[in-house]
């Protein structure tokens, strides 16, 4: 038979990124590829107390069906740990937990999107958010980026003339760009959701990743400073780049209706996020562990991507330029041409591929007009011996 | 500002049930209401013991990213169980794992039905799957009961009619008819399946609650039976109902078009179900202890069943008729008038909260011409003394 598919999965192809980590599997391959952090570093013996104290704390409650909004002791803790971020005046009815921030995103799809609905992201974004949003009718607009993040002159004209459901911005160290959104440009971006009435959505996994001072406070902190913005900014956080991704605990922050029109949908997604899993995040946070936590992953990860950005500029000199990061997962860089070198992303990456070495290209990261010469190299599972070992390769290939 | 919602969300309501969930905080209340398994009765030391296993063993994968169809060892121990179960050909390749059963078919829902699709569904079926199907745009179609399940007469007739995306059945002490699928029907269905190259989902988290003896064959392990049926069928399990709902753990088994499609769906829905909650559940059936805890529901389960049907017929006479399940955790009523005592499920639902107990009108299972005189009992999480007096209560309140 042919199976009567619904139209809405001709929006969505299986990634272009798929193909290329089918070669991954080769031996000995050097991988700038994920896009995760390094199982190494995960705090095992925290997690482990973590459940036990779940378990025998409250077992019922922790195996059982529990609210779709989330387990009242981890949005708690979350609150608390969005105040110690920043963000003071979050209470715990103003969040609910998500199964990752990936269902956030889902989440806001099904409760915002439908068919031909404009909704304007940054140029490039992350892979996930471009299919999850066109799976619901989503008409994509492109932001222009640079280093200091979205290109807010760019964003008004696009918000003017597209008059999008919402904005959708990965302010702090990007996926892919590892850019960081100005002060500056974070007021403005507060100030253009208010002038145009605008949905923001802050996609924010990565901003407890830095490597040197604090970034800027989020959106959501920032919202006090710009009247009326707090009502149309949307904050996803996430668990999982900076404690587990296995756990799969996210959340998210809203207007209260919007928040309520999610938790329906969430109903009918998944009826709520592991109680297990929230049970244990929220015996984590409690036991006051995500400091240390938090202290020893920005070491390691500042430290390998210098030592990648370091490697880069002596191997690749003027081949590749790219804004060293002030933290996340990613180096976000771009083929220059310079000395008659490989100017496609793709190309390169199968000629890193036959050397030894895997990174992304950057062209699927666009919802539109693809930067080819760019590509996304990840250095958080990745020592530092072999992060010189792989740049050495990076630059046989080019 | 007025939230720019999509339009889907406007064939949806929240649940008129709820309304009345609200009312069981009043103290002292015995509520049959609920649709979950009993805290009590979870293997707490066994889940223990399987997570200790789980970051004994593989820490790494058990809190890292995993493949968006499920963590393999559990693959592997879900299709032992399958097998176990009389679907002995199911290959770990042919199931992916889902954030309970709930997924499934919203999984269902995404990658096939489209605005204005027909879907049949029994009259009555699972709340949350008349919800889920409508936020995609279903258009459902009720096939009519009895005690023996779905109608097979009529249900020939409206997929004739309707030409259906799919039939989706609980075909085994199904929510909330309890209702058990007899085997000549079970074979009917199939053949109805390949007659007009018809989907069927086969929804079935209360097979394994059976009181005496083992309820016929799923469809799924009847489709060896009836040649070209294995293609059109969609088997959705869960451990929910049998081990814990928090651990959010379900899967589904279909053709393999199918299963990529809903693989790629999930890849954007939350990317996969927490690898903690299926490294422990892994864990768990590889330690055996499933079936010393399924004697244990059973029995427990079969007692309180027979202990409420037995005062049911007591204390309310001929005032109500029911059909004793030979499974599941409900009991499926029908106020008969006699003795000029309430007709209306929902008026008695009121009368009942002024007396002290709860349980579920039945109409709102129906999502189309609504018998009002149904309701629902769920004997699962009320002790036996507890089902006496709330008996008693019921029948005040007649």
């Amino acid at each position: 038979m042919a199976i009567p598919f619904a139209d809405r999965l001709n929006n969505v192809e299986t990634s272009a990124i798929r193909e290329l980590f089918k070669l991954l599997g080769k031996p000995g391959i050097i991988s700038f590829a994920g896009g995760f952090p390094d199982s190494a570093m995960f705090d095992v013996d925290g997690i482990r107390e973590a459940t036990s104290a779940a378990l025998a704390k409250d077992p019922g409650a922790a195996l059982q069906y529990g609210a779709t909004e989330g387990f009242n002791p981890l949005r708690e803790q979350l609150a608390h740990f969005m105040a110690q971020k920043g963000a003071k005046d979050v209470v715990p009815e103003q969040l609910i937990v998500t199964t990752g921030s990936q269902q956030a995103l889902d989440l806001l799809g099904k409760t915002l999107i439908g068919p031909g609905d404009k909704v304007i992201v940054e140029g490039p974004t992350f892979l996930a958010t471009i299919q999850c949003f066109r799976l619901y009718g989503a008409d994509l607009v492109s932001a222009p980026i640079d280093g200091d993040g979205v290109q807010v002159d760019k964003l008004e004209q696009l918000i003017a003339e597209h008059r999008p459901k919402f904005v959708y911005l990965i302010p702090t160290f990007g996926n892919p760009s590892g850019a960081l959104l100005s002060l500056e440009r974070r007021r403005r971006v507060l100030e253009l959701a208010v002038k145009y009435n605008t949905l923001i959505v802050e996609d924010d996994p990565y901003g407890d990743l830095y490597f040197g001072e604090a970034p800027p406070p989020s959106l959501l902190a920032l919202t006090p400073e710009v009247p009326g913005s707090r009502d149309l900014l949307v904050h996803c956080g996430s668990l999982s780049k900076v404690l587990s991704p296995g756990l799969r605990v996210g959340w998210m922050i809203a207007h209260p209706e919007l928040l309520a029109k999610a938790t329906m949908c969430k109903q009918f997604s998944d009826a709520h996020t592991s109680t297990f899993a929230q049970a244990t995040a929220a015996e984590y946070l409690r036991a006051g562990r995500m400091p240390a936590t938090l202290d020893k992953v920005r070491r390691v990860y500042a430290q390998r991507s210098h030592t990648l950005c370091e490697a880069l500029r002596r191997e690749l000199g003027d081949a590749v330029s790219f804004v060293q990061p002030q933290g996340g997962l990613f180096v976000w860089a771009r083929l220059t041409g310079a000395g008659g070198k490989v100017t496609d992303g793709n190309t390169y990456a199968k000629q890193a591929i036959e050397q030894g070495v895997a990174f992304v290209p950057g062209a699927p990261f666009f919802c539109a007009e693809p930067d080819h010469a760019t590509f996304r190299l990840s250095f958080a599972t990745v020592s530092e011996d072999k992060i010189l070992e792989g740049v050495q390769r990076l630059a046989q290939a080019l």
